[in-house]
């Protein structure tokens, strides 16, 4: 552990975190990604992640942390190669959460791939064509964490997976549900192989969700929001489904529609549940 | 119809635009909010709602409209008392959304009571104790708007319901789906004459919300993110539901766990819906 009171944005250390924040092709060079807050972290080590540097400010480590579920900051410090402590001052420009937690920490990627999807009997999955909005595919990860799925697949994505506002509204569920990027082509075969039922959301020729079976190996495919899905997933579709809009709006949010019909499969499959 | 080309955010009206936007003393002093955007202020019109000012810029009119989701911007400009064209550098200064729409516009607050509801037979509704995120609040419109909900009720808000996040984010159910705001007493009294069942989402003593019965007139209680549901409403409950957390994360986000359940109540009254 080493140890330096920062205080600049000028400072070397600085910049780099600034621009893994900023910058999905730096990220890609240093291997590395930024998460935040104690209970981040906390997921972030109970997912064996390798944290390679912490910035910390003691000042604002107030309250009581839940140790269960928030990382104690001591503990983290001493496991980590390097670490630095900031003022309270250069915190505020470093981290999003301004006041409340008093670390960032930068951790090594580790991309994952379909062989590395444990599929539990009767697979749950979540595929993404694209992602648009990085913080949807956070919000999708939450769902996916509450809902016990075994991952979510984003096809040919646009972004890298370790985009902070992604880290950040995940709130931990990207270190707690496997998220694989590969492409269309590859997501099919292994679906088709391992033999899961592909649902595709989708207007056209449809059948409402909540009468379409969802107890077997299912896996649930989302368009982007500005195009919805390609003619690929559509063909490779065992079944259409839809989620009824009874209002005068067209659409709902994309991880809105993921979450109900996510839950939709756990009502299905819940019977052993209390 | 008032003319003029606007240029800086010096001119008094803009000023007054950028005041509303940012201050709900302003908007309740001048009893005015600001909506941004060709779709949202179709609904406001057909909401009936009174639009005052739009501020205008024909060069970002681009693309073509579609005249049942969006409102025209001459026709627009010729309903209204005042109307100024603005320069699009300046538009790109008084707009969220940058560069695609060209229209913002204050309009008069009307709000709304609670007999001001047209409730349907059966009626289904959300109420939100307080509410922390006015974007949340935007979103949860949004999925009620969906669902067919009769309405939503925000007891005791902390905010006024015309902030800028929660006109953005229900992109246009705001004007859609009937919002109130009241306190708790008088909400838990309306319920009880209109003899609607108080459902309030929480984790101790509840059943799982699609054990639940939602057919008859339902309410869905949801507390603050933060402190949860306080025991007058908890008191007040037919029935406690909770959503399965059958992940590593203890909590869903406020607006994803109320469409699961307005969306349940959807699929248990779903049977004359093909």
């Amino acid at each position: 552990m080493t140890e330096n009171l920062l205080s600049s944005t000028q400072n070397p250390k600085i910049k780099q975190l600034l621009a893994l924040q900023q910058k999905s092709a730096e990220r890609r060079k240093a291997g590395l990604f930024v998460v935040e807050g104690r209970r981040e972290l906390q997921h972030c080590l109970d997912a064996r992640m390798e944290v390679d540097t912490v910035f910390y400010c003691p000042e604002l480590w107030s309250g009581e942390a839940n140790t269960m579920e928030e990382v104690n900051p001591m503990a983290l410090l001493e496991k980590v190669p390097h670490a630095f402590q900031v003022t309270p001052e250069l915190y505020q420009k470093i981290a999003y959460r301004g006041s409340t937690e008093g670390l960032v920490a930068e951790v090594k990627e580790k991309p994952l791939s379909l062989n590395d999807l444990h599929l539990k009997a009767a697979p749950l999955l979540i595929i993404l064509e694209s992602v648009e909005k990085p913080g949807n595919l956070g919000a999708i990860l939450r769902s996916a964490d509450a809902a016990g799925a075994d991952g979510v697949i984003v096809c040919d994505p646009l972004t890298d997976l370790y985009n902070p506002n992604l880290i950040r509204s995940s709130i931990g569920a990207i270190f707690t549900v496997p998220c694989v990027a590969c492409s269309t082509d590859e997501c099919i075969a292994f679906l088709k192989s391992h033999g899961i039922r592909i649902l595709t959301a989708q207007l056209q020729d449809s059948h409402l969700y909540y009468n379409t079976d969802m107890t077997q190996g299912t896996a649930i495919v989302m368009g982007t929001e500005s195009t919805g899905l390609t003619d690929t997933w559509r063909k490779a579709a065992d079944a259409h489904i839809r989620i009824p809009m009874l209002g005068q709006l067209d659409s709902l949010n994309v991880s809105v529609s993921a979450a109900i019909l996510l839950f939709e499969a756990v009502r299905q499959r819940g019977a052993n549940l209390t």
